[in-house]
């Protein structure tokens, strides 16, 4: 569809209220009023059979009485009468339509039945739908005002999508308090049609947009998401909060909205593939917004303090710290011009300290003096409200300093009651306002963090030379004939990964003595032995595996050990490998994002030490270098202590194989490579046992 | 000195405002305007010797002319004047002073001389002295105002001890926002008599004070901060931020203070000796502070969510799971029981969502049904203002649901502007609010934290067995004598840590081949070759190790390899001992803190990793066994995937004895054991390679 369509829900030439009341104390009264009052200048027809006046506004009996113009219908009538309501919208041509009704999915079966029908109706009449259980949307800017909140938020550049209707209430009651702008909100509740991926694509779409702020609960279609974001993260930066992470979180949300909820790990592996930057409260949400929406991108990591007071400078310096950011080292010329207009006494190294009592204009001279230093990326102004100096008067000096040059600017203040005005004032003049050092430091540090991102490399995956998928599927093909639906057997395996060009020890299948000790004598001594038996898969836990076998002898008494007399067990054998670093690899589809690898510590450390990441498949070669560099077992390969380093390019190639190797077939649910041997240098790697689990027919 | 005394600063019978200026725009003004408007009882002496009258209070000459009853002198004049100020104030027989002029340590090397004087002063005439460079104090009970900040808190529960004055102004202009009440308020500035644990102190002889609150910059006098702490935790919960914990915070801190900073480690590992809640920003600490003044603690970690959205509840789910609490799950009973109270289609599961619009009367009903369960320890309420519900009869009903158990409740309201009724209704209720669900979950982990420092077992080092610390001491003597200041060497510093019944390899030194010859006849083959030269500490770096040397050939080879003909070089010969865990244990003495122990991780991993853990030393068995089981290296000792338990008995034993050591002997500096081998089972340990640093004569 085109995104014209999308646009009409914030832009609409005439708006329907169907199941309008004329009672103020319904939510449904409650949209007309919002409609009339927040500035709509389109016409509003509220729809109910009772017919009459509401709020003056002419009530037609139904939607198909409705004249022209109209393309928006919110529908507030109860559950069971939505899907004929949709169909009567269909049938009046419309193509967009809000459901604020709740009581579908979340409510149990009988409700997920009527949102089936609700889905369908839409589709069957190209409606394009938000909601239903939802709050509407709002445009500060048309203006349009869909929701029945109280009151709308000032025209600004933040647009925020949200899951929740509830939390759209709480962020305007929030920005009205905050003098924070926004651009438009969606509530999408239910997400039967447009989904968070819409969402995202709505507000790039808008031009007075210029930061997307998301909430979200589940992401069903997660695949979607990553590809919508990372078309967008570029011109708009995308900060994102996803309630259900933990267990109890994954708990709490399944409860309230019947949400998939996917592994916290594909979550960040698909945001950081998106290009999205996540946050994990709403405070630190809107913190991170406001200073994206006002402020320009930083040049470098090095941060000015301006302050009254030592202490929160202090505490701000420490943040500073935590997210990689640094005191700028002024400069000469700097500290003398300092001296020029700071009190006498004042600290003149950064943290900037004009002590106690500093004059209101102060702030303006000496935030210009600092943002004009080469040496300063971005200036954090702190002021502790004392007796002497007027807290509005230093806000508006604040303000003044900020626009003097092209760099970003943040202001905390230290206090409560006194300082609601420069509140005001700071957010209203494009200065951040933070109530506490740490929280502005958190949001240089967004912004640091968001710059970064944006001049990433673009994800450009490069062929992989010596993949041959006609022969990993004939393989996959031939191993769920065998095994069907879980791990299939360690020599198929690993033939397969073979295929994708994953190093693979040399081996073979034995199922009698013979057949064995003619197999070893080929494969050279040496060897290792591994049980293949239906239904084992970890080895280790059945005396499965024999290492270093070094004669007929050994060999007889591991086969016998493993497979006496027992028809359906049979061996695999294959080379010993020198020792190296032993690091573990491995891949699980998750239901929401796909193909997700992880790559970390081998043998005894990864269950203590829980050193891995994490990556959306497939990679390019820059994502698994820094996937590897990421873990301290990337650390100890890069050469340690003057330890000779690892061939961290044979891991990368193996990442990406088995990476590309999982995009290829959505048949491969699990696959782990553990261990796989690191060599020193250019020595390559082994992968030594290979475990593929598969869940559908290969194709 | 008696606590009576410092008590004084609070509850003085009689005031004296040296400096009191007649203009209202001095600082001097402010603070005799706040004793007279703020409530004082007892006479006020403001001291000029222009004389006349202050806001019709009579105006002494000098502080000799001051009537009786007085016994605190507030002291507001240019800093060259203050010594002689204080040395009238003896004098005049005072014995608590307060001195509020900056300009001194914080100046410059001039302001330090005059700091010394000033403390020298006080001392002479035995008094307590809080400041200089400070804001004064204030008590909401007494009451008293000494400070200029432009109102006091509302009385209340919450004791403040600050380090920065401009933090103490930014806290009043908080609170009474919040309506938060607070008992006392102390600046301590630049600390040259009283200091924070002082400051502590006068908390916990104040029996309006419940919760004690610390801000500090630096704590020079750190041992003492730890002894004070620790008597007072159990009966009063202790919450501190300190600023200067990272380089740049460090920096920030020195160049506004010039406050001596030790390290994080030590830092942390003396808080956690000393029973203190360590919190990392101005937000977080007044977050904690407000539940602990307000709440009973819970008696386990499951947590009931009431709310009428799904969103913040499931973030709440999110920050409970990773503070370590849990979601209860309800009774039965309480199911059916909240099916009378709340709306049609409520979700009755935990979070019990009451949807959008629930009335008021309904957070009062569920809320008591919640607290009546037997399966909840505590509950959070959760509102989100909509157009239905009035806010402010939800505070009401939130806080009569607290009132019905002795169990912990806590509120978080998503909004902005309509909510500031409410919160002064919640906060002055006893239910503390929170406007981020994450905020609410981080307070409730901190009362569960406290409630387990709080009944942690008494700290109660058992005495040690085996040490003989007149043999250490000689050998530390011998070991002055001939090295003094830095590193000793390699075999006396096994014989010291042998004297306190560390577990050393036989061993001993050789000057000749043939020495050693016989030496390592002695010793049994094979031996280790370690060569002990001058300034040679790093012995792996100069080839300075030989091991597993089986024969004379290949002590000959070795020998010859270090010793050359160098009549300066000798070698130390050990017994080899078997394979093991290897882990490293070290000893660094904190400038602040005194001894702190590390335990963690040995080999490649020590850097990688940084999978270490510190405490204080000395330590109890418990302390010990706790510190191994923070890292990983303790988690694989315990016996990871079946693999065999290290000797962790063994370990607990070798902490305790060097941390004695260390707590013994002030003069060594530094201890490192790098390998510490770990045998299995009970098979204990080898302390392989030991360096002892010193930095004084041993005593």
């Amino acid at each position: 569809m085109m995104p014209d369509q999308l646009n009409t829900f914030f832009d609409p030439a005439g708006v329907a209220v169907i199941g309008a009341s004329a009672n103020p104390a319904k939510l449904s009264h409650g949209v007309v009023r919002n409609l009339k009052n927040h500035g709509y200048r389109g016409p509003i027809y509220p729809v109910n059979p009772k017919g009459g006046q509401i709020l003056g506004l002419r009530v037609y009996p139904t939607i198909l009485d409705v004249p022209d113009p109209l393309d928006l219908a919110v529908v507030m009538i109860p559950a069971p009468l939505v899907p004929e309501a949709i169909e009567a919208c269909g049938e009046r041509g419309l193509q967009a339509v809000i459901v604020i009704t709740g009581g579908f999915r979340e409510a149990g079966a009988e409700g997920a039945a009527l949102e089936q029908r609700l889905k369908q109706t839409a589709a069957h009449y190209g409606i394009r739908l938000i909601g239903p259980n939802c709050v509407g949307v709002l445009d500060t800017h048309t203006p349009l005002d869909t929701t029945f909140i109280a009151a709308m938020p000032s025209p600004g550049n933040i647009g925020f999508v949200s899951h929740s209707g509830a939390i759209c209430g709480g962020t305007v009651d929030w920005a009205r308090e905050m003098n924070i702008g926004f651009s438009r909100i969606a509530s999408l509740g239910n997400q039967v049609d447009v989904d968070i991926a819409d969402g995202i694509q709505m507000l790039q779409d808008d031009t007075h947009t210029q930061v997307i702020s998301v909430y979200a609960e589940g992401l069903p279609d997660g695949q979607r998401f990553v590809e919508v974001a990372s078309h967008i993260f570029r011109s708009k930066p995308i900060v994102m909060l996803k309630a259900g992470l933990t267990s109890a979180g994954t708990r709490a949300v399944a409860s309230h909205t019947g949400a998939l909820a996917g592994s916290e790990e594909g979550y960040r592996a698909a945001c950081h593939r998106a290009g999205v930057l996540v946050v994990n409260s709403l405070q630190e949400q809107n913190d991170l917004a406001i200073a994206l929406a006002s402020q320009p991108l930083p040049a470098g990591n090095r941060v000015a303090i301006l302050t009254n007071a030592g202490g929160p400078a202090a505490l701000a310096a420490d943040e500073l710290d935590r997210h990689g950011l640094q005191l700028a080292d002024l400069s000469r010329e700097t500290h003398k011009r300092l001296a020029t207009v700071t009190p006498k006494g004042a600290q003149l190294a950064n943290p900037v300290d004009m002590l106690g009592g500093p004059e209101a204009e102060m702030y303006q001279a000496a935030g210009e003096i600092l943002l004009a230093d080469s040496h300063v990326d971005m200036l954090m102004a702190i002021f502790v409200p004392q007796a002497i100096t007027p807290v509005d008067a230093v806000a508006h000096n604040i303000v003044a300093a900020s626009r003097s040059a092209d760099k970003p600017t943040v202001c905390c203040l230290v206090g409560g009651e006194s300082i609601s005005e420069a509140v005001q004032i700071l957010n209203g003049g494009g200065v951040p306002y933070y109530r506490d050092p740490n929280r502005a430091a958190r949001a240089l540090g967004g912004l640091k963090e968001y710059a970064m991102l944006r001049d990433r490399p673009e994800f450009q995956p490069t062929p992989l030379p010596g993949i041959d998928p006609a022969k990993a599927k004939r393989l996959l093909q031939s191993a769920w004939a065998q095994t069907g639906r879980g791990f299939i057997n360690a020599e198929m395996s690993a033939r397969i990964a073979a295929a994708y060009g994953v190093r693979i020890p040399k081996s073979g299948i034995a199922t009698t003595l013979a057949e064995a000790e003619q197999l070893a004598s080929r494969l050279h001594y040496p060897v290792a032995m591994k049980l293949i038996a239906p239904g084992i898969v970890h080895k280790a836990d059945v005396d499965g595996i024999a290492l270093n076998l070094q004669d007929t002898e050994a060999i007889e008494d591991s086969f016998e050990a493993m497979v006496g007399g027992n028809t359906e067990h049979q061996v695999m054998l294959q080379q010993m490998v020198a020792s190296g670093q032993e690091v573990i690899l491995g891949m699980q589809r998750d239901p929401q994002f796909g193909p997700v690898l992880m790559f970390g510590m081998g043998g005894l450390f990864v269950e203590a030490f829980k050193d891995v990441a994490f990556r959306l498949a497939p990679l390019c070669a820059e994502d698994a270098q820094n996937m590897i560099a990421e873990t301290a077992a990337g650390k100890i390969l890069a050469g340690v202590r003057g330890r000779p380093r690892g061939d961290i390019d044979s891991i990368v190639s193996t990442l990406r194989r088995v990476g590309q190797l999982a995009a290829d077939f959505p048949c491969i649910s699990e696959l782990d490579i553990n261990p796989l041997i690191v060599n020193e240098g250019s020595g390559g790697v082994w992968a030594v046992d290979i475990r593929i689990a598969l869940s559908q027919v290969p194709l």
